[in-house]
């Protein structure tokens, strides 16, 4: 059994190939230049744990772990363009310094790329495997899509913001877990029980990332406090807020939203505060810990296997709590 | 044996099923908006004769057809951001109706939706058809790329222009045939021939399109005439024409390129007319099909099973000459 660290460091060995013709130059020097960038790569070891938690990690594991890194960043190269962003992982993003046509090709050959990978399991678990990274790939789109819908709209409901949390981000981990389980043999329970910890813990991973924006320690948190209340980005406690607070307090809320005040931040963190939001979205987070080690205690496997998803849990929770 | 006309109208009902769920219709409306504008069929078509050439056509036959539209279609909604053409078929492109940002996504999730009809594959020659299809999506991209590097470049060799137009539309038309072929059983050499007839009728039809811009007739043509010229687009009239002209020749034509003066057209087909561009380009484009019956010939099956595709070609030619 490995840890998700050795783990993280052997497919970054792997990983650090040529996955792309040398020409035209003007198309895949960009994405060379993306995946350089680096990054956590905690979707492809969490297939290879998937799969390493029902028997020794396999060939086909190793080429499903690089297709979702693959995918992971031409969602990255998209998103980036529909976002408007101009820096990740702290430079340029791919649209800002090879121009938004460039990035757009550079994405969907990305994205074909992928495919290449999974064309490459052998075994027969293959139309499973690229069923479910279909089914996934569309949600993380759909996902998108709200994202940008809502924020056209005042007013989003907690269960439709929990939906496209949910599609955009935590199916991926969910799923990349499933494939490497599918992979290592496990039984249709176990396969949904590893999806469902990978689910709940990816909510669980937004709730607190939302938390730490406004509560977090500006020492430890690694952005800036209170981004999110800058961009007057929608998250787990303002939405939550909306629907709770008393009508006087939500006409101060919207006045603080629409306003550009020096002490913007400090003065929504006070309602926040008022409201108990804080109090709240640390009881939702639990509750999704809570629920996510219940699937992983019932996957019908030794409890020592476990250890290293257990491990890592842990290690994603504790940034700042 | 089936002509073009009567798979083409089989696979128009085959296809008109909905392909995408229904939710979030912000996402799949656009997509669907965009299916039913229509279109000739010509590649889906194409991989269902280059079955029919060797065998009856079998259910993969049809998904990968599937496949083949929907991945074109993909191309041209993302092309049309590119390009940013307001117009396609006569209508709003997605992007000008939709946004960019969700004609982006639509285009990703078209994509994904096509290794959906590729997954249901269900023969022995699922990994040579998937990976004939990515090594073909990649191209197309690559295709694309140099179009748009061209486009900066004062000047572009005739044979490096060739090789965009090759990777940016000849090669579909080639593997569609091709995949069709391996589902139908055909052996390595008559897979070769069947694509380099594709690929070789793909040239000749580019060669015909640019030459009509300038030479059709404007009745019979479906076009402005003229159009490529008004906007300074490449075709192989052009490049032709500044790499075997005098440099006088050369000096005026940069001149009328650079102006907008009333006349520019019949100016630029002046200079055309004046050093035999017209004449050129209809010995080029017989010499592709020239060399794209011989392939056809070639086929190790009965002279009356490649009767479809003959026609097809003539037709297909036909345009205006």
């Amino acid at each position: 059994m490995h840890k998700f660290e050795d783990l993280s460091a052997q497919f970054i060995e792997k990983f650090n190939i040529e996955h792309f013709p040398l020409q035209p130059e003007t198309l895949y020097g960009p994405n060379r230049y993306f995946l350089q960038l680096g990054g956590k790569k905690i979707r492809p070891v969490l297939c290879l744990m998937g799969n390493e938690l029902f028997d020794e990690i396999n060939a086909d594991a190793w080429n499903v772990a690089s297709a979702i890194e693959l995918f992971h960043n031409f969602t990255l190269i998209h998103d980036d363009i529909m976002d408007k962003a101009p820096l990740r992982r702290g430079v340029q993003t791919v649209h800002e310094k090879f121009g938004e046509s460039t990035a757009l090709l550079a994405g969907d050959v990305m994205l074909v790329t992928a495919y290449d990978y999974l064309n490459k399991i052998s075994g027969k678990y293959i139309f499973s495997v690229i069923n479910l990274f279909n089914k996934t790939a569309k949600q993380v789109c759909e996902g998108q899509q709200l994202d940008m819908d809502f924020e056209k709209n005042e007013k989003v409901d907690f269960d439709d913001y929990l939906q496209m949390i949910n599609l955009k981000t935590s199916v991926l981990l969910a799923a990349s877990l499933k494939m490497g389980a599918i992979l290592g043999g496990a039984g249709e329970r176990n396969q949904s029980l590893i999806y469902e910890f990978g689910r709940k813990l990816g909510l669980a991973f937004q709730v607190q990332d939302d938390y730490l924006d406004a509560f977090g320690n500006p020492e430890k948190f690694g952005k800036q406090v209170g981004g999110d209340i800058l961009a007057n980005k929608k998250t787990f406690l303002l939405i939550h807020a909306l629907e709770t607070i008393s009508e006087q307090q939500k006409q101060h809320l919207q006045e603080l939203l629409n306003g550009e005040t020096k002490n913007k931040v400090q003065d929504v963190i006070q309602v926040f505060k008022e409201c108990k939001v804080d109090e709240w979205a640390k009881e939702l987070k639990d509750k999704y810990i809570s629920k996510a080690f219940t699937h992983l205690e019932d996957i019908a496997v030794l409890s020592k296997r476990k250890e290293p998803l257990k491990q890592f849990a842990f290690f994603l929770m504790q940034r700042e709590s």
